[in-house]
C-alpha cells in the first residue's frame, strides 16, 4: 500500500500514520520529496480496510498496490484452472464448452426436448432455473426441486451435466443430488454467506458477475469460495449496467481477457443476459469466443416467444443449432475446439 | 402498454401480436398510421413480462405505460405513509428523523457511549450492524446476535429504537426481540425471498436502494414487502455506482423528490454510504434534508478512525453533534422540524 | 409518438394535449382505457422535442415510436452503405478494412517506417493525428499541417489512404489536400457545427462515438453529415465510460451488431481506445471482427513505449503483424476477407 | 507518482523503469519489499502521461500522487476565488448568486419580460442562448448575435449581467460587446482550443462539467483557461449521465463540496439541466445551496410549455419567484445571503 501525505502535512501527522501502519502489521518505507511525503507499506495488506488510513489527518490518498485477492490471482496457479467432471467434460481447457437450456424449467416435455437438442448439437451442459428471482412479485417464480429433478433426469438420459442457480443456503442440500454445477446469479455475487457455504461443498460453482460489479469485486467474491477449499470456480461475464439502453446490459467482452490475465479461473460468456436481445446473441457469442471465453452459456427454448421468462433473449432450437456450427469455426480460428 | 410495429410489419404479424395481447388478458386498441401501426393495450399489464411481446416478429418496441408496481404507487395512498412506533416516534411525517450509530457494533462500551450521544443530540433511532457482509473474506464479520442484544440494551436505556441489517431469512426470527426496524442492505435489495418474508412480519423495514438499481426497481422491491401486508416500508437513497471516483458512490439526491412524486413511502438519505467520505457527510446530509428527505441515516463512532469498518465515512461524535444543529436549521428552512 | 395521460387527467387537460399535438402537425388517435387515456401521434415527429409534451399538465410520459433519425436508418438504404475510394479500397463491403498508424505523427522517419509496415501487412489505411487534444494543457499537442503533409507523402509512397482527425471547422480547408478520411473524435461527436461543415465536403467522414453517447445519439450525429449530402459516413465504436476501471473504457462490442440492425452505415471497431491497454488490443480486435465490424482501427508505433501519446495502448509493429494474421482467420470464420 | 512493479519483475526491468523516470526528469526513491518493488517518483509529474510507464515491461500499475492540475488547485489560492464584476456583483463570496433566463433567446418581448422578472426577484444575472447546439439537425438552432444584442439591451435596462454560451472560437470576438460571462457548455468542456482562447480574454468563464466528465477532468479543463491568465473561472455542476432514467441526468450534488475541497474556484448548481424535469428544479436547487453552491443557474420562461427548447425543464416565472424566496431561507440556514 502507498499512503500519500498532503503537501502541508505535519511531522506529527506523518508519525501518526506510520504508527497506524505498523500497528496494522505493515512495514513502512518513507520517501520525503520536496513538497510531499510518501509512505510505502509492505506486508499483509490484502485484508486491510484502507479506508482506515484515508481518514487519518494529513493523508491525501491511499492506493492498494497488491491485489486484495490471493487464491484467485493468476500467480497462485499460473497454468490456469481446468474444472474436470466425472464424465470427462472440462471447462477451462482447450475446448470451449457449451452450456444451454431454458431460463426456467417449465415441464417434462420442454426440458426433455431441449436436452435432446443440446446433446445433438454436441454440447455438454444443460442449464435451467428451478427458482426464479423476478423483479415483480406478480411473475412466475419457478418449479422448485421437482423441476430440478426433471432436468436431472433429462440430462442423465442424454449424458449431459446440469447447471442451475442456487439462491439460498437452505437450497444447497436438496439441490445436491441433481446439480453438477451450482450457478450463483448476478444478484447474489456478494451474498457472502452463500458463497462461504459453497466453498464447503465439492461441486463446481459458476459465479456470475454482478450487474454493477467490477472485475476486482468478482475475483474477491470468488475468493470466498476458494478460501473454503472449493477450487472449482468458473466465472461468468453476463453484462453490466451502463447508460446505454439499446441492449438490456452492456456485455463487457474485455472482462474475458482481463480475467485471464489477473486470474487462473476459467470464464464463461453469457450473451443472452449480456444483451437481453435474441438477435444479438449470435454475434456476441462469437465475439466472446474470439476474445478467449472458455465456455458460452445460452438460453434456448423450443417455443422461445412463449418462454415463461426471458423470452426476449431466448434462442429457438434451430437458431441454437446454427450458432453452434458458427462458434465451432470461430473456436478453430483462435486455436481451440468446441 | 404500447406495442409499436415496424414500418414493414405485415397484417399477419399485426394480428399475431393482437392475439398474443388478448391471450394475456389485455384489451387492444389499434391505430393505423401512414407508415406504422400502433397497438395500445389496456388492462392488467403490471404483472406482464413485456419482453414476450418485444420478441414477436414485426414488433419495433414495447413501452410500459402504467407503472409496474401498484401498492407502492403514490395513488395507493395519496396522503403519504407515516411509519409510527410504539414510543410515539415517526418516520414520514413533518419531523425529520435521525438514525445514527456505528457501522458495526463492536463492544458494550462503544455502543452505550454512542447511544447516550444519540439520545443527547435529540435523535430517536440507534443503528448498528451485527452481521457485516464484507467484500473481502479476510475482514471483520460482526458480533452477531450478542452484538444486537448489546445495542438493544443500550437503546432501551436511552429510549431509542433500534435499526439493524438483516441478511438472511434465518436471521429474522432471532433478531425480532431486539430489532425495531429491519434494514435491508443495498446488496439484498433484490433478494426477493428475504423481502417476501419481511412482508409477513409486523415491524418496519428500511429498504436500501441497490448500488445499480433504478428508482423503479427500488419501488418494485418494496412491492414484495407491501404485498405481504407489511405497509411500514421506508426507502433509502445511499448512493449509486457511476464512473465518478471522487466519492465512493454518487448520491442521487434527486431520488428523494422523485420517490415522493411516484410513491407514498418515506425516504431516508444516507450520506455516509452515499459519499464514503467523512468530509462530505455534512454537506450531503444538508442537501438531502433540503431536497425533502424524511430522515437522515449517519454512521458515527467515538473513535471514528479506528472503527472496525467504514472508518473513512464515519463521523466523530462531536462532528455529529454539530451536524444535528445544522440540520435542524435546514429542516426549519423547508418547513419541517427535527 | 405516444402520450400517456395520468390516471387522474381531466378532459380539459387531454384536449389541451391534443391541441398541442395538432399544432405541431401531428395527427392524433385517442384510446380511452378504464383508468387511462393514451394519445398516439402520427406524422412528422422526428424533428419534435418531445419534452414540450412531457411538460404539459396531466401528462404521465411521452415515448418516441419512430427513430428520430431518417437518413441514417437502415430503411433508407437496406442494402448497406459501402464507402468506395478512388484506388478501389472500400469500407463496408465483404472485406474487413484495416486502419493503422500512430496516435500522433511525430517525424518523417516514424511515419514512413510505419507506413511501410502497414502496407506490408496488407492494410489499406494509414492513420495519424496532427492535432492532439489533450486533457492536460502541459502535454504534447501535435505537429499540425506539416505533420499531415508528412503522413500524406508516406501514404502516397505506399499506396495507402490517410485517416486523420479534424477538430475545428477552420482546419477542414487546409487538411483537404492531405486527407482521405476525416475522423471526428469522440469529444466532437456532438460538435454540430463541425458535422454540418463536413456534410458539405465530398470526402468520407469517420465519426467516433462519444464517450457517453448512446447509439441513438451517434446515429443522430451522423444525420448532421448525411443531411448535408455527404453519404460517406463511417461510424466507430471506441469504448464508453462506465464504472469499470480495469480497462480505460468499456468497449461496447454489441454496438456493432446494433448499428448494423438500425443503420446502413459501416462501423469500425477501435480496440486501442476501446481498452486503453496494449495487451487487450488483440483479443478485442478479434471480438470486434467476430461481431461483424467492417474495419479495425489500431494504434501502432515502432517504439510504442516512447510514443508521444497513447503509449499504453499502442502496439509494436511485430505485434501488429501478428494481429493481422489472426484477424484474417477470424474474418474468414465469419465469411469475410481481410 | 508511484510505480508498483509486478512480483516477478526482474532487476533489469526495474532499472529500465528507473531510467525512464529519470529521463522524464523525475527523481526516484526505491522501496524493495519482500515480494514487490515500489518506485516513488518525485518532481514535475503533472505534465507526464503516466501511460508511458504503465506500458513498460514488469510494471504492475502506476498511480499519480499529486493532482495533475496546479492553478486550479485549492493550494494555489487557499482563500478561494471571488469573481467580481464592474457593477459590484460577485460570484464566489458569501452571497449566493442567481443566474436565470430562457434556454434560448426567442424575441424581444420574451427576453425583456424575463429580464424584468429576474431583476424583480433580486437576481443579478440574465442568461439566454443565442446559438443552440441540438442533437437533431431538424430542431431550432438559435437567433445568433442579434439575439444576443436583444438580451444585452434587456440586461442593461435592468442592471443585470449577461451569461451566454460560446460554441466556437470565431464567436468570441462578435460576442464580446454583449457578454459578461462566457458559458462553455458540457459538450465543449474538452474543446481545448476554445478553452485556450478563452484564457486570453478578460471576462469570466462559466465552465460546465461534461456529461461524462470526472471532477478531476473538469478541473483540468479549467486549467486551460487559467494557464492563459484568465483567473475568473466559475465551474458548474449540471448532471452526469448514469443508468438512471427517472431524471434526464443525475445531478452530482457531492461535486459541489468536492470542488470546494480540491479547488479555489466557485461552483454553480444547474438544477434545470441537472434533472431535466421542471418538478425537480426547486428541490434540487435547494439541495445545491444547502451543499454549498456559490450560485444557482435556472431556466425560466413566461410560457414555459412553449419554450423553443428545454421546455420540460423550464420554470414558469411564478415558480421562479417562489423558488427565490425558498432559496433565500436555505442560504440563510447555511450562513449565506442571497
Amino acid at each position: 500500500m502507498i499512503v500519500s501525505m498532503q503537501e502541508k502535512a505535519t511531522e506529527e501527522q506523518i508519525d501518526a500514520v506510520i504508527d497506524a501502519m505498523m500497528e496494522a502489521g505493515v512495514g513502512v518505507h518513507r520517501t520525503t520529496g520536496a513538497s510531499q511525503t510518501i509512505l510505502a507499506g509492505v506486508g499483509p495488506t490484502a485484508s486491510l480496510d484502507l479506508g482506515i488510513f484515508e481518514a487519518l489527518p494529513g493523508v491525501l490518498n491511499v492506493h492498494r498496490i497488491s491485489a486484495p485477492y490471493k487464491l484467485a490471482g493468476r500467480a497462485f496457479r499460473p497454468e490456469g484452472t481446468v474444472v474436470e467432471f466425472a464424465n470427462g467434460a472440462k471447462i477451462g481447457g482447450n475446448q470451449v464448452a457449451i452450456i444451454a437450456g431454458p431460463c426456467a424449467i417449465e415441464n417434462r416435455e420442454q426440458i426433455f426436448t431441449i436436452a435432446r437438442r443440446v446433446k445433438a448439437a454436441g454440447a455438454g451442459f444443460l442449464r435451467g432455473g428451478a427458482f426464479k428471482p423476478r423483479s415483480s412479485p406478480y411473475a412466475f417464480q419457478g418449479l422448485g426441486i421437482p423441476g430440478l429433478q426433471l432436468m436431472h433426469e433429462a440430462a442423465q438420459e442424454n449424458g449431459l451435466l446440469t447447471v442451475t442457480e442456487v439462491m439460498e443456503i437452505s437450497q444447497i442440500e436438496p439441490m445436491l443430488p441433481y446439480t453438477d454445477v451450482f450457478q450463483v446469479g448476478a444478484r447474489n455475487m456478494q451474498n457472502f454467506n452463500l458463497l462461504r457455504e459453497l466453498g464447503k461443498i465439492r461441486k463446481p460453482v459458476l459465479l456470475k458477475r454482478g450487474i454493477a460489479a467490477t472485475i476486482e469485486e468478482l475475483l474477491l467474491s470468488s475468493e470466498y469460495i476458494l478460501s473454503g477449499g472449493n477450487y472449482d470456480v468458473i466465472l461468468c461475464e453476463r453484462g453490466i449496467r451502463t447508460y446505454e439502453t439499446a441492449t438490456r446490459n452492456t456485455m463487457d467482452i474485455a472482462a474475458i481477457p482481463v480475467v485471464h490475465k489477473l486470474s487462473h479461473l476459467p470464464i464463461v460468456g453469457d450473451p443472452s443476459h449480456g444483451t437481453g436481445r435474441r438477435d444479438m446473441v449470435a454475434p456476441m457469442a462469437k465475439a466472446a469466443v474470439a476474445a478467449g471465453a472458455d465456455a458460452i452459456l445460452v438460453e434456448i427454448h423450443p417455443n422461445a416467444d412463449k418462454a415463461a421468462s426471458d423470452a426476449a433473449q431466448t434462442l429457438y432450437l434451430d437458431q441454437f443449432d446454427k450458432l453452434i456450427v458458427e462458434l465451432r469455426v470461430i473456436a478453430g480460428a483462435v486455436g481451440r475446439t468446441l
